[in-house]
């Protein structure tokens, strides 16, 4: 089962296709599963994998697509002609179908669907074209199963003999009405221990979770994984049953999700990976830098104003390293707990009370530093007034930062905006400045300069 | 179907509970959700919770359990008898029965298991506490649907039914041998489809992806993931059917395990919730910014060492700051992208080229970053020679960042490490030390102090 890609793998393969070898190429990829050759693709030159999905059956070739890079999928699909390419849809389901048009070039689209065969399918994707790629519509499926609650269990089975054709995997039955509002579910176990004469409105269980088209990617994501579901339909405001959307693309997104949050944390203002070109790493990872470049040119024209303490009281300056350093990795604590609360959906209570707990444990880790901080630098220096103007000024910092890290997530997602833009560089960066301006302002006063 | 939980559904309860009106419960409960009584229950007291979950149906309650905080469950579980434990564990799946008696304290754990009235029940949970929880072993469930090879469709569909009954979801019917060997599998869709005279040596599919006991949970997840399953036999060493894990718990254990990559780049040293008590955020956070500050009393000692340069060059001071927070963010960034590159599992080609690639990014960001600097300190203060020391420091500390951020991770995988512990503080604290020590020796080397 394991496969693997190996140097000897890939030249091997480069070879047969310099060779046009096709037969050899066939024996050695067309048993396997499409995420392994997806894989293989990615690391193939853009010329040989095109040879490869044109070589392939459109069967195999769909899925694999489904799978590649997204940037490499542009470049083999900007490679294959609006038939070719319309030849892969047909064997894919409807959501992928719909996400692969929604890539191409406005100036392709429409000749790309055109040029497909089944009238339903076209309908059903320009239907699915219609939603935000971030809603239920937009993750739906329009392939499903469903049987009306008129029906008997004969009846159903042999209408279900024929949908389970073009459905790859059936979760759910669905039971509609005559105008196809949904009513309810069946299971497979349910149909298997029935006898083929009951009524389906007899025997079909009228509760079943549901989300509307127009409902957000993660809260279908939310809703899915709180109840454990493998499948949801989707309806409309109306009731009537829309598409079903899989498990299999909430994955996809719970990982999506935590993968941005994670970047934006460590800096990354774009969705970017290991084996990324270099251009595409600047293009991720320049702003925040830049950023931080600001913050730290604010940190020094502040110090510059107090250039007049640098002769009498060199040690305060020596500490603004660590003043900046804690205020950051506190409001990044602070703020990081909010987003992921806010993530997980399981934030309860007012501001305010988050606040005053934020607080709370601002005093209690303040207190603890502050009191090694104040013993370590009294035994360094021996000047007992200093070591307190700079430890109270980390006990204030620290406070300052937990509440600016637990405010600004609550009111950017209050106001509608990604609470994570407010962890990583940007929360380091504001509290940097904001500490050492606290920092210098309270060891002015205590010293008495 | 939305479930909310405000103050006056908490406060109906409450009243509910104090005036022991158990119909009045029954009533406001019986119907909803395991998950959705889950959440509730984290709200309540432990008291409040201990009453409902010993008032409402134990075949509810046991989902209820599952579905709760983990101290919120121990706290529960303590005040329930050994025999109230073990009728919530007849009702669920072995695999979280497992988790359950695997949780308590051991003392009780054999009195518990000695509870359970179904034999065969507790010989497959005694199976099952035998594995590393956080291999296939562990995560597998043994209920499962399995047919053998010599059956035909009937005596199949016959034997299926019987088993169905304990299996919440049936996903595939997997095929065995007399010896309990996998085979391959069934799908039900498949067995709609067929004659029930058909053997089903001659239909079952013999390509089954399975894994074994043994294998990582990690491991088990990227597998699912990666080939969209849905559900995947676990085997022993001799291919014998041991169990099956289903999606739902992969979709947990991939949330969770990026809750904890997440939670370690914000420097929170283990996994807590906003709602957590200030003692636990306080254990939790503490550690990683007594190492900042550590880091920061070294920046400190190491800038006591330059003083002499501070009266002819008070700026070189002032810039501290920026130094330290730019080898803090590039030491993030670069460490983010291996550390989520190595949980993907798509971080190829070897170290050499991998840190010859953040070498090439760390002289694009860091000339861009340099020249701006110079551009900016110049302006303001006019001295050529300082600005360059500035700014030559600033390139050379974000090449050394990089590489630092870019090792270790790959060092600690390397060595068995999680490597997500490189990022966040760590990485921050030594990057400050090193980045605050360059600058000061490349500063004296250039303006000859």
């Amino acid at each position: 089962m394991p496969f693997e890609i190996t140097n000897d793998l890939l030249d091997q393969i480069a070879l047969l296709i310099q060779q046009q070898d096709d037969t050899g190429l066939l024996e050695l990829l067309d048993t396997e599963h499409h995420a392994d050759i997806a894989e293989l693709i990615d690391d193939l030159s853009i010329d040989d994998a095109t040879y490869i999905i044109k070589l392939l059956d459109s069967e195999l070739t769909a899925e694999i697509l489904m799978e590649v890079d997204d940037d490499v999928r542009e470049k083999i699909l900007k490679n294959l002609s609006a038939k070719e390419i319309a030849e892969e849809l047909i064997e894919l389901d409807t959501d992928d179908a719909a996400d692969i048009i929604a890539e191409l070039p406005d100036d392709r689209k429409e000749h790309v669907i055109s040029q497909i065969s089944d009238e339903e399918h076209v309908a059903d994707i320009k239907e699915l074209l219609k939603y935000d790629e971030d809603s239920a519509g937009g993750l739906m499926a329009k392939e499903l199963v469903k049987v009306n609650e008129n029906w008997n269990v004969l009846k159903c089975v042999r209408e279900m003999r024929a949908q389970a054709e073009n459905v790859t995997r059936v979760h759910s039955i669905y039971v509609v009405d005559d105008n196809d509002k949904l009513k309810g579910r069946l299971s497979l176990k349910d149909l298997l221990v029935t006898s083929t004469k009951t009524h389906i409105s007899d025997i079909y269980i009228p509760k079943v979770d549901a989300v509307n088209v127009n409902d957000k990617a993660e809260d279908v994501a939310r809703i899915m994984q709180k109840y454990d579901l493998e499948a949801i339909p989707v309806v409309d405001d109306s009731n009537k049953l829309m598409g079903r959307i899989t498990i299999d693309d909430i994955v996809d997104i719970i990982k999506e999700e935590a993968d941005k949050d994670y970047q934006m944390a460590a800096g990354l203002s774009q969705d970017v990976e290991a084996d990324d070109t270099i251009w595409e790493h600047t293009r991720a990872r320049l702003p925040w830098l830049f950023l931080g470049l600001i913050g730290g040119i604010g940190a020094a024209a502040i110090m510059g104003n107090f250039e007049e303490m640098i002769s009498s009281h060199a040690i305060l300056f020596f500490f603004t390293p660590l003043i900046a350093a804690m205020a950051g990795n506190v409001g990044v604590q602070s703020s990081a707990i909010i987003v992921q609360g806010i993530a997980n959906g399981d934030l309860k209570g007012s501001v305010t009370n988050r606040l005053f707990k934020e607080l709370s444990l601002a005093i209690v880790n303040g207190l603890a530093l502050s009191v090694l901080l104040f013993g370590f630098t009294w035994v360094w220096q021996g000047h007992m007034l200093t070591s307190a103007a700079i430890s109270i000024s980390l006990f204030a910092v620290i406070i300052v930062a937990g509440i600016i890290g637990t405010f600004i997530p609550l009111f950017l997602n209050k106001r509608g905006i990604d609470p994570a833009i407010a962890t990583g560089p940007f929360i380091t960066t504001s509290n940097d400045i904001f500490g050492i301006l606290i920092y210098f302002w309270i060891a002015k006063t205590i010293l008495g300069i």
